[in-house]
């Protein structure tokens, strides 16, 4: 299927992806005194005698703003603003299609860190939410961290925390399978950017003990020079045993493997130097870090990818319109670590035990069960942290 | 009918009045490789690569964003962000029943004149156009001066020139139905904010030669202390005798009274100080600075409002939908002058000479064929400019 050229297509057929709708008809002379002056200025008045009225009068409680510097699109890398817009448009088409989010690209034209959180702050008014989308490392930790210090709404960077979930949850799945446990597993994450360092953050927040970071330049291990900031809060948290040297030689003896990175850099040889019932997660995107196919070669038990034609896809679309639907429906004013971790187990317990198979770990793409039960964990979990605006 | 009570039902039981939708179908696996990944990025290696491909394969040629501070909302002045929703959202829901413009509400948390110029080049390269609505003058007319020179897509201040085209098209025919010419009315206009600016400027460039702009504090005449910049700039190129003094005075003798003032400030006995067949357009909202019988009374010939229960509505729904639509098609980089006067002209020509009463010198808010002749009327202009990005 030659996905590029139907994309444009579509594209250019619509004109894009996402419209704006009114949600009342303006048919009449009523209508119009009613949606607009003078009736508007009541909803006006009581918002302005108490601000929490916004949630009760506007759209603001279901609207999410999906921004972006358009330094990191997909594996396109900084194509700016403009050229980041197809797939703004198509992450809001997907929060209103899985969890009924109206969602809107804000497309920044700026790639400063102070800018992009001052313009995110003078935005958020409309917003019940902001979700951040394809910013470049390590101005997304900043960028985030700083907006969800200062905002009142709920603020995610879907590449970081939605990867982190979704890897979590097959994880568990995985694990549960092959009879290994979360403490005593094995982990290898290749990738030490925004996702690799999330995911890396999640998996210890859920129990695993022994994982070791791996970027291009190696291991992260305490006194590596290349190491950004970030990076070195990692290696002081992580790789126990202070593990150097490259992948092919980490790799050994690991029971799990998890690549955000870069296409086709494991090999089957690689693959049969880990412990036995391996699980790989290759989520290089759309070439993995190892081919299915190749990985079997290697002897890998439970095998999973970021594409939609091979089983056990890791899809993010699991993860961020349940976690914002969640959110929205709780007012919560942030989403914390808890939350995530709600997320995480609400996806993996779609699966039932007795459903699991190496070919089955987590639930696919289109399971609408998912972003329902997703929604009510995170909702839950912020009631009860009373983190709610109610 | 009580507009309050339905308004507040309306906003509350629809959540506002604005969603979103998509304009394509994500139901399997295929739609979801086009309208997202890998498909998607083959639209965005198109804008990378050629920037003006953005209007080919994104929404951003059909959004309009609809900015305001929330300081100088309807009548009720500085309510902020939050309070402005409703009225942000309404605007949008108009100009898409009223010219299928995609317009979307961004209430920006900050009031510094430079910080909002800022936030909207900022969000810029999400929207084809930007309606800037109900931010306080002075800051109004630099806002909208520099965002009109910094950026390459249309912007225009709604209550600014909207209310300036709408009031010189229902004045052109006015006018028309009483014998007099443009160059010989004798206008007063009440009110030398932001919108009675706007309109004295306008209808200077239509051919008036005789305008005084009258304040709270008086007529706008040279030398005046109490006069801002902007008021300053009108008193030297208006009020050609140097007339002084309060309205009452000023108003003796005039063709036309033009009010965007405030309520019953205008009494018959004033109206009966005018030239005969005199013309009243008193816009205060919801209460107009005479009520229609009053000035009756005083002998006026043709009365407009701003409301919708008295004939002649002047309302700015007549002109930003097709103002906006028309400069979307035409990929237009700005709203000029010439586009403006092409819009009143369109107006103003749709009541036939042989339709033109006291009581209809406009069209109704509701004629459908409003939009569609200003929109041709602007785009054709535009390219008769050169200033559109085809």
């Amino acid at each position: 299927m030659d996905y590029n050229k139907l994309a444009l297509e579509m594209h250019e057929k619509n004109k894009g992806k996402l419209g704006v709708f009114s949600k009342v008809e303006v048919k009449n002379r009523e209508d119009l005194s009613t949606a607009y002056t003078p009736g508007v200025a009541e909803p006006c008045r009581r918002i302005r005698d108490n601000k929490a009225d916004v949630y009760r009068y506007t759209a603001k409680g279901n609207l999410v703003a999906v921004v972006t510097d358009g330094t990191a699109v997909l594996g396109l890398g900084d194509i700016g603003p403009e050229a980041a817009m197809p797939v703004m448009e198509g992450k809001a088409v997907l929060f209103k299609e899985f969890a009924g989010v109206d969602a809107f690209p804000i497309c920044l034209d700026t790639k400063d860190t102070e800018e992009i959180i001052k313009a995110v702050k003078y935005i958020a008014p409309t917003f019940g939410g902001i979700n951040l989308e394809d910013i470049s490392a390590p101005r997304c930790f900043e960028i985030e961290r700083r907006l969800k210090e200062e905002l009142d709404i709920p603020v995610f960077h879907d590449d970081q925390h939605g990867t982190a979930i979704v890897v979590s949850a097959g994880l568990i799945n995985a694990l549960k399978l092959v009879g290994k446990k979360m403490e005593e597993a094995k982990v290898v994450i290749n990738g030490a950017g925004s996702a690799g360092i999330s995911i890396c953050k999640l998996l210890l927040a859920l129990g695993v003990y022994d994982v070791v970071l791996v970027d291009i330049k190696g291991a992260l291990v305490p006194g590596q020079e290349w190491m950004n900031d970030a990076q070195k809060v990692m290696a002081e948290i992580t790789n126990k045993e202070k593990q150097s040297g490259k992948l092919a030689e980490i790799m050994k003896g690991k029971d799990v493997f998890i690549g955000v990175s870069a296409p086709n850099i494991v090999t089957a040889e690689m693959v049969s130097t880990m412990a036995k019932d391996s699980i790989i997660f290759a989520m290089a995107n759309p070439t993995p870090e190892i081919m299915p196919d190749e990985a079997k070669r290697g002897g890998v038990r439970v095998m999973a990818t970021g594409r939609s034609d091979f089983p056990n896809q890791i899809n993010n679309v699991l993860v961020f319109p349940g976690i914002f639907r969640g959110a929205l429906d709780a007012k919560a004013t942030d989403i914390t670590e808890e939350m995530k971790i709600a997320a995480v187990k609400a996806i993996a317990s779609i699966v039932t035990e007795e459903e699991l198979t190496e070919e089955y770990i987590i639930p696919g793409a289109f399971d609408k069960r998912v972003s329902v039960a997703v929604a009510e964990a995170v909702a839950k979990t912020a009631k009860e942290l009373g983190i709610t605006k109610e």
